[in-house]
């Protein structure tokens, strides 16, 4: 069977599992593959680890992808993973793959790039590897954090929980296909230019770190694939269902906006474009109208969208429409 | 300008230059970019953090580079890295690409690799990340080490040191030209298969650490590119001449033996060739031997190959040759 035939989740299950009986019985190891990132204590201290890697027409298209966004990008997504476990990122190392073709100016803005984020978020950018690559642009980040106290992983959801998003999802999404629909004059339009620039300049919510760190959070995942896969994952590491309740998601105007540009449905798009790199957790109901407020406090949009509405049909995720109706949600980002 | 037309060295330098402008002066940052790795002091723990990409075509060819090898050799390169540090190896991430088209048995094999190598020499696999690769094979490797004391640098050869060079370095390069020029029954030769055996599963120095470290060693650099051009970046780092006494190069029957096969001089191999991934040591001149014995004690191969001969000419490296003259040495592999 090849890759693509057994697709990209139960080929990573069978890698997960395969780590943990060898590595996962090493006291060391406080969270392995499978979460965000991975927990690893040395010497008392808790680091978080985690590696992305972004491919040229895989990921991004050079035409449309400045040097300094994907150099922004790239860390950012790093730094998001291990904010989502609850850390707090420290330094960064990059790997780049260049054709050769490239202006050196290129590389110069790329590193301005990284070097930005790195700077708004207190990461110190450590260096990294540079290759020729004969296929296109190829860029891998590692972000390496410390959490103190407990991880915060996709397990640990329970019934009582209120589900939590920061953010605007689907704006990345739909810049993503602004730029593919090569779009005339969105930078004249701010709604649109706003999608766009979640979509190449991700801010990964390190600001929300404190409050999340001083409320009794019980799960998060950051938004990577969509909304649902997501809120599926966590489902399904928690071992409970998790309810979306529809009519709350926040649909920006700029979301709507582009949506319509676009020819693609806003919800949709919200549900299941991926690449918000927002944070999805779960607190318990007593307090998420206070956490959604503390959040708030430090410039974060943040919404209750949903709850963990049981422990039978574990991993499922339902939508609850306007209507009154329910139904099970699909759909996301799968690399195989 | 371009990149292929700046050089891969000019273009690592600027970014040096950039990135110890703007994190250099953090106290945290013990050894920054490069460095083999950097390292980073968090909460009195000392990191060592390094990362390495190979990618298809430029650094290996599918169709002589099995998955297990991959794997295995993917990691070895990054933890190679960490004991020219001094460090101890304790985890490991990894970053594939694959294009989809490969067979599920290839993932398997690549990651029994690794997890092979890591158990070996007692690193933990935490996992990674697995993406779409539209344009071949990528594997990012990130190995983190602790180091107690101080990290052993490029910088910090002197004068009265002698050079020191673990294993048989040409071996590894000559194993590449064997499979690039798919030479027929190496398998049925144990000394060439030796080469190839060098060049696919490289195994890093880590049982030298102890010794490394019981010994007043000045200076480390793991060959990745060629015995020349790493001894010229000891050298230019620790603002030293050196020279390398040619004759006391130690060149392994199977290298010469491959060298014949493959119609290349074994001498250029060894002193250009890369992929050695083997340890070059600068120690003081009175311990040398003893060094060497110790190390030759653990079953790791180490000869004394040369000296420090000035502070002139910083970053020069001379070969001694056996009839007595001396010449200034060049080469070794750039990827721009």
């Amino acid at each position: 069977m090849k890759v693509r035939e057994i697709g990209e989740y139960p080929l990573v299950a069978r890698l997960c599992e395969r780590l943990e009986q060898v590595f996962g019985v090493d006291k060391r190891v406080l969270v392995g593959l499978g979460d965000d990132a991975a927990v690893l204590e040395i010497s008392g201290v808790r680091l978080v680890l985690t590696i992305d890697t972004q491919l040229e027409n895989t990921h991004f298209r050079r035409s449309w992808m400045p040097a300094f966004d994907l150099g922004w990008k790239s860390v950012a997504i790093s730094i998001s993973d291990v904010v989502a476990m609850g850390g707090k990122p420290v330094a960064a190392l990059l790997g780049l793959g260049l054709t050769g073709e490239e202006p050196v100016a290129f590389v110069d803005e790329f590193y301005e790039g990284a070097i930005s984020l790195c700077q708004s978020t207190g990461t110190l950018l450590l260096g990294g590897d540079t290759v020729r690559s004969s296929v296109g642009l190829m860029v891998s980040s590692v972000v390496i954090g410390i959490v103190e106290g407990e991880p915060i992983q996709r397990k640990g959801a329970q019934v009582g929980d209120a589900i939590v998003v920061t953010g605007f999802v689907g704006e990345a999404s739909a810049g993503f296909w602004l730029l593919e629909q090569n779009v005339k004059d969105v930078f004249s339009s701010p709604l649109l230019r706003r999608c766009v620039e979640r979509f190449r300049r991700p801010i990964p919510r390190t600001n929300a770190l404190q409050i999340i760190r001083s409320f009794p959070v019980h799960a998060s995942i950051d938004i990577s694939d969509g909304l649902v896969i997501d809120a599926q994952r966590m489902a399904a590491a928690s071992k409970v269902q998790i309810t979306l309740d529809v009519a709350q998601l926040p649909l920006s105007e700029s979301l709507r906006e582009a949506a319509r540009v676009i020819g693609k449905d806003a919800l949709a798009l919200a549900l299941t474009g991926g690449e918000d790199y927002e944070l999805l957790i779960a607190v318990p109901s007593s307090v998420a109208e206070e956490f959604c407020q503390a959040i708030v406090g430090v410039g974060i949009p943040a919404h209750q969208i949903g709850f963990v509405s049981g422990t039978h049909s574990e991993g499922e995720v339902l939508g609850k429409n306007p209507d009154g109706t329910v139904s099970v949600l699909r759909g996301g980002f799968q690399h195989f």
